[in-house]
């Protein structure tokens, strides 16, 4: 098993490090919201960070924390989501080279986004290749760091300021946080432990529980196949071995939700709230509205993770009748 | 003619008002739009305000400014738009009782908003009746203070407040806001005025130019039907008296923009930026977004002005094939 090797301190060096470059996110807060759950609830919203989700925090600091040499020579990662957005801008800012390697059928809109900030596309053939194997021979042969989407521990402590920014506005009995590789709740759950007695909850599609799973096995589990379902930034397999070190020590319990209450929680932030949120960046809010967490007369922290939906997906999806109540 | 009666200091009085009780809106920048614009541009995001837009900031100052025995009483006014829920909310802050008067053909989800804060609905026959007369009438009958949706001192003052806000952040070289009553860019320009050699642009549906018309001829102009827009908050066929006189001395110029543009910058809204506007509410950035505006190398703030459409309208209007180019 891994020792977990993150801190406060990590968390705190990001918040130096990422200080005039990342976003302070807004806290949004609704009347509505609040009367639904009879607590006090604030709204991370991360979809209003750079590159419209939390990623870019954990990117720049994996980046602005390497070696100087290690740094100039450039970075490379395999994602076709939000992650590699992220890198592609923390790259550009820092003036290095970035690859993302992508399945060659990830849509255009993705790899114009990640091109759009200097990085260079890869593609592969997901049925055939191994995104990892790809990224790894790239990273030996052109002499780049590989930075993954969530198992690396400055990537965490990047996550974490997130939350360093909720719990300084306002203090927090109960955080809820989405996961998927378990990147961003491992740096949320470092700082609310840290700070106090939070109760930490992680989100998870109900199609893809491997943390639950593995948390109540005690060990990393591994699911047969890529979960179904459309919170496409959750469709994780296992989280990672860093990852899984840190939530069985600082998560308290794992949440699960339905695509259909992620469609709700997407139309709630929508007519509600005016803000558009891709699947996974509602999944926190889903298991809020749920009303399956109890969370009466607490003060709750939710995350908002992210934000990058095309309308043409967003209006389909949606277009599904919500459950009825 | 209307004499101004609206200056900095009544703008500032209705920041001490509205302290704590109005939110302050984030500003939102997006380095596509700098670059499309070629200067620095800062969307203030009042779909964020409570009731979903800027209409709170004047219906809480008008309700607040009232002597103490007029406010006990009540208020009342005609609006089945934003104005409407503002000010049952507004009243519903101060305890007050407060009197919507709305066409019965209005939109359950708009009936549903006002009286969700209390307010009591009066309809009425939109193709026989004045809302004007009603709304005089149960004003005479109750007791209470007609506050209409722009063409007052306390709303535009109310509405002022955005801009406070906004120059307080950073300085402005050019000021771009919607149009309909002129109720916020009577507010806005006094403070643009007031602080230095602020250019303001107010923005109108091409439809609906009435505000074009009269400063062109030096008085206020009467369009002969309701614009047919899908700006519904900028439907208006004239300004007001009030409105004009301000308009007259503090606005420099007006543009137009198309529904097809404001379709666009919804879109745009939509996906750049992760925030749900409505079609008056993006008439403003459509300016922007055409290019018409000289703003290379300027400081640019624009207003964003409100988020209430409901999801089914929102993807029926941005459905629509965009633009080319």
């Amino acid at each position: 098993m891994t020792d977990t090797e993150l801190d406060l301190d990590d968390v705190d060096a990001a918040v130096r490090r990422l200080a005039g470059v990342a976003h302070v996110t807004p806290d949004v807060t609704s009347r509505t919201l609040d009367d639904r759950v009879g607590g006090r609830v604030r709204l991370k919203a991360e979809c209003f960070q750079r590159t419209g989700s939390f990623k870019f925090r954990g990117a720049y600091n994996a980046v602005a924390s390497l070696p100087p040499a290690a740094r100039a020579a450039g970075v490379v990662t395999f994602s076709s989501g939000n992650h590699g957005q992220a890198l592609a801008l923390a790259a550009a800012l820092h003036d290095v080279p970035a690859v993302i390697v992508m399945p060659h059928d990830a849509p255009a809109a993705k790899r114009a986004a990640a091109s759009g900030y200097g990085a260079e596309i890869v593609g592969y053939d997901r049925y055939t290749e191994s995104r990892e194997a790809i990224g790894d021979a790239i990273a030996a042969e052109r002499g780049l760091t590989l930075i993954p989407p969530f198992d690396a521990w400055a990537v965490m402590a990047g996550q974490g300021t997130l939350a360093r920014e909720l719990f300084a506005t306002e203090a927090v009995d109960t955080l809820v946080v989405c996961v998927g590789g378990g990147g961003l709740i491992s740096g949320c759950a470092t700082v609310a432990k840290a700070l106090g007695d939070v109760r930490v909850i992680g989100v998870e599609p109900a199609a893809g529980n491997d943390v639950e799973q593995s948390l109540a096995a005690g060990e990393r589990v591994v699911l047969p196949e890529t979960p179904v379902t459309i919170a496409d930034g959750q469709q994780t397999m296992s989280c990672g071995d860093k990852t899984f070190a840190v939530m069985r020590e600082r998560v308290d319990e794992i949440a699960l939700v339905s695509d259909e209450e992620i469609v709700a929680a997407m139309r709630f932030a929508f007519e509600r709230l005016n803000i558009v949120l891709e699947p996974s960046g509602a999944s926190a809010l889903a298991a809020v509205l749920s009303g399956r967490l109890e969370l009466a007369g607490q003060r709750v922290g939710v995350t908002l993770s992210g934000g990058n939906v095309d309308l043409a997906r967003f209006s389909a999806l949606t277009a599904i009748e919500p459950p009825v109540g």
